[in-house]
């Protein structure tokens, strides 16, 4: 398998066969007020219930059971402030593999304090992208461990796709999938699960209006990273990769954007009426949703609600 | 039926029945973190996912699907400013029965505007007791309507008794379950429903510092309101009822209480690792297991999270 490959439909379907015992199969939600609200039927793939409280569990676990014994012996890095770093600390964990994890010094405590109870070495960085990759490049000579990165890597796209693999086998019956985009490793992963079954299922990205360098990129037709991006949507920051962008190009529909306080709103609807957690990242599908209603009223629309790591601090716990 | 009688298990199972096609069936959730931190073995029956948001809306529905003809006709009627005032409403709304809802102009307005939406009429009154009391009595005295009491009431007992029903039926191999305490509603129910089926099982009431009643109307022997009462758990200020009291007394095994920082703190815990919205009231019980750790550990406890109705305006959103 060359690395610069798109993902076949078997090493999607194996991958979710390889990752199921490891995962939790989230619960798929809905909300009579917010489809009275917006129109739509929405159905929402709830990966603030997966493992480390967002999807990225899936691709690092699907990375981490595919490598060889002598990998395994060396261990897996990577550089990531986010859910990334705890998904694979975690999946390297349970499968006994060292995990080395480089971490801007601004990172959350709670982030990098999670990243240590499961047993991974921390490497500080400067919180640049220079700092980070050449801080990687060090522990990876030094140690020999294989890099696991967040979204340009082939086995996490795959290990990605297998949320929506989940919630397709219990309802295909959708005019529409939303995912967010940051890097793009969710949304390669999905539209590649849903393009190779339900080519009539229209697969469209959400992204903050203030790191829309997928939008940019889609519209534009080549790679356009995202400069100074600056949104309350953290785990979107990234841009998008050579790899991912050549999935999203042929596989995604549409791609729409969303203010912070359009997301920020849509944020607390969910919380307020579903009752659930879930983080800024995660809101922006609903934000597009309620801010195209002419565009998804009536439609069947499945959102997959990334994750629910959310800075309490922020959000009235400040004196605890 | 004499309204003084207490519901026999009969009641408590045919309320189920009566209800059942009305109510969410909501899901029971665990956390291996919390089991960790607590040495317990935790199952969360999940309220806050039922409909209004609060175990509130089984009773009501019970209520009102038990109205005679001419009773319909004439409405309902209670004094809430919380989660039993939406409820009703809604109950109410889905039987074509008008609701008459004293308010007091102290309530927060997105409890109002619930109320106001689902077509129930809202009638004002002081932020007091006597005020309540008397608005009440005028609107009964104007419309006809049958008082629907939160919890001083034998059908609203009979309600909320079955979410506890629920939770034996797919799961009774239990030590203790656990509710909060404020009028005692929940409690009753759940504590009948428990010893009539399982005597053996534990039943816990657990309930905030600042406003005790309970715990001390237990340990005393004798009904002993709340004076002025103060906790961050605004679902539990009420005080115990004769009637509620006299079940409690008879089926509760034990009354802890648990301050406002516990309170705030497993509050904290269950949305960062759970990732669930759930109010303080609904926080209290695992607070009690937090703080007594040999009495629970390796127990197998269920806790019923009695709602997730959250002023959100205090928790991050002060700037929508």
């Amino acid at each position: 398998m060359s690395d610069n490959q798109i993902p076949t439909f078997d090493e999607l379907k194996s991958s979710l066969q390889r990752i199921r015992s490891y995962v939790h199969k989230t619960p798929v939600l809905s909300s009579q007020l917010i489809n009275k609200i917006t129109g739509a039927e929405l159905y929402f793939k709830c990966e603030n219930f997966q493992k480390v409280g967002a999807f990225k569990f899936r691709g690092a676990i699907n990375a981490i059971l595919q490598l060889s014994e002598s990998d395994r012996a060396n261990g897996v890095a990577t550089h990531s402030s986010g859910n990334h770093a705890q998904a694979l600390a975690l999946a390297a964990k349970m499968n006994n593999v060292q995990a080395y994890i480089v971490m801007p010094t601004s990172a959350p405590k709670v982030k990098s304090d999670a990243v240590g109870d499961y047993g991974a070495e921390i490497i500080w960085c400067e919180p640049n992208l220079e700092s980070r990759e050449t801080t990687l490049a060090e522990v990876i000579e030094r140690t020999g461990a294989t890099l696991v990165h967040p979204y340009d890597n082939h086995q996490v796209i795959c290990g990605q796709s297998t949320a929506v693999q989940e919630l397709l086998e219990i309802n295909h019956n959708l005019d529409i999938i939303i995912t967010p985009v940051g890097g793009g490793g969710l949304l390669s992963g999905t539209s590649l699960a849903v393009k190779y079954q339900y080519p009539e299922i229209k697969v469209i990205a959400a992204e903050p209006e203030g790191a829309s360098d997928a939008y940019q990129s889609f519209k534009g037709g080549s790679l356009m990273p995202s400069i100074n991006p600056n949104t309350i949507a953290d785990g979107l920051l990234t841009s998008l990769s050579e790899r991912t962008f050549n999935i999203i190009r042929r596989n995604v529909d549409e791609i729409f954007t969303a203010t912070d306080k359009e997301i920020l709103i849509a944020m607390h609807l969910i919380w307020e009426r579903m009752k659930i957690i879930v983080e800024p990242s995660s809101a922006v599908a609903l934000a597009i949703v309620m801010n195209n209603k002419e565009y998804f009223a009536g439609k069947r629309v499945a959102i997959i609600i990334s994750g629910g790591n959310v800075d309490l601090k922020k959000f009235g716990f400040q004196n605890l």
